[in-house]
């Protein structure tokens, strides 16, 4: 039984866990899941650390949102460095699902991003876990999350 | 018995470790406060490092208030990185609640602002220790410090 | 026998392991490949890692395609600082092979060029590990990957 | 007996590492110096793991003067991480004194701001060994290192 | 007997190294030199790791040159890191030495430049392994390394 960790935050405009949990759930078994809420996205790495060494995690998904402001880049900048030493201090991946609140235009728009984009991202965590293979088959093929995929480039020649 | 620990500096113009630390006081009880002050924010790191090593603390509050000019802005950046790297060497969460002068027009405007971060912060460090569920609750409900609460998408439709 | 990690990416556009796998089989022998895919290039660093943990790599190629906006470039850059960051963690060589999808004006030439440039990444690799001195031989001589070489400034004076 | 470092280069335009020895000096006892120069400011950090795993100090001071290139400034971010990380490796505190060339227009002022900033990070290295409680008297005091202090908000009001 | 590492890159449009190893070679004797060449900057810090752990060298010189474009800057920026964290980990000195193609006008002036700057940066590697007392002679006098000292400010009041 391997165990996925949840990480999300308050600051989030969107429960973006909860799509990724079901998504997770429609995907298929053989996981626990152990989650851990925090403030800010500054604050995931350590919540994957925690989920790594506390709740004996497997694989992180880190989910978080950062606003609209300038300095809102810049904490997601050292978020997102925070989460590659987490890796490597641990050994174990964490997928990062992060959705900036300027990529939406209207807030249905953003809830419906952040959805997607969660439930893509999840679906990637479990193949990692226990799919790889799904992804090896489609490597160079254009996937994005949260958007239509862009297809490789020899479809567009 | 918990301990939290507050790091701040001589280079804020606000105490804000007395308001963190009377909100602290306020939340609860079941911990007790080690505190040390450096003089900037890029010393903060190594602060959280002998609150965590020299006095035991289980999280750390690190409080900051980066000045107006554009290499403040740089010195934040790498104190930022520097507290990330310090929780992936401990294994221990630091809330980091920096407030930048320029977010404040008027003096007073920025005492309001540091004081109502710094109690922010220090509650949400109190739910991290003792009530995580309090977190749980909350995700994705667009949370601030400092400024009011911005709120899920979903409400603002 | 050696072994040779490849990491590469659906979010990719050209499928370049494939290419830097005929590079790398074209050009000796004495190494097996281990190969894991991931989504994006963030994923490449804990991929890395996988492979150098779970597979026994000696030297892994880390192959990715950052898309064109402003955001891809931060995202890159992230990811280079993880690969860093993993290289030193385990000691262990990685090489970095990404084609920025901005290089290239059609999508035949950004396909030719992530060609070429795995390709002779690949074979920088198989020299890392066994023919370093191919590369002693040539340093300083102004060699590019994916673009033709430029040399050294002797020969163009 | 304590052991301070000192860590200064022969790229700097001023000796800044004798107004800091001076300063220590009279500030107190206890504690004996032990020094290291080296080319730049880049080399600041591994000057400082010498001092702290060779000379056995228990505090470094970091001198440097970034000249007035942008590339200067990239220079000094890369140091200051580069310390960052000594501190975090060493879990040894580095109070990191620079002064940008581009600070002062004439060079009787940089002479006068690089020896004001030199004695005063060396009197806060001396508390933060020392005198902790001196620091904590004055945290949120706006104090500043080589130009005079802006003092706490409420007195501005 | 110390060994001293020489890093370089094919990517370069001039042969440091040799210059450099002529340097070392003129400026003393008690050192061997062992060298690794790798395709480019973002391999050094890995290739000081090999030259560190399996050459046991006391101290490496990395050699670079990065292009003209913006995104050379970026890889040079992460290299430097990457050797700030080879310095950490090893607790060994890296001296970085990277000429920009565009800090040069015309062929001849890079190849003097670089020539001259790896001449100055290999004598400054001898002089931390083996006469660190010339450097803290010359502590705040304006050194540089493929320009002309600019000297200590005093001097020019």
């Amino acid at each position: 039984m391997k165990r996925i960790g949840l990480a999300d935050t308050t600051f989030a405009r969107v429960d973006m866990a909860r799509y990724a949990r079901r998504a997770l759930q429609a995907a298929g078994t053989g996981f626990r899941l152990v989650t851990r809420t925090v403030p800010g996205i500054k604050d995931l790495p350590a919540a994957c650390r925690a989920l790594f060494d506390s709740e004996g995690a497997d694989l992180c998904l880190a989910l978080g949102m950062p606003g609209r402001a300038a300095y809102d880049q810049t904490c997601a900048h050292e978020a997102s460095l925070g989460l590659q030493w987490a890796q490597q201090v641990t050994g174990k991946p964490i997928v990062e699902c992060f959705v900036f609140e300027g990529e939406a235009d209207t807030p249905a728009a953003l809830e419906a991003l952040a959805r997607r984009r969660a439930e893509e991202h999840a679906l990637n965590a479990y193949r990692l876990l226990f799919r790889p293979h799904e992804l090896s088959r489609r490597a160079g093929e254009g996937l994005r999350q949260g958007f239509p995929d862009v297809g490789p480039v020899r479809r567009v020649i």
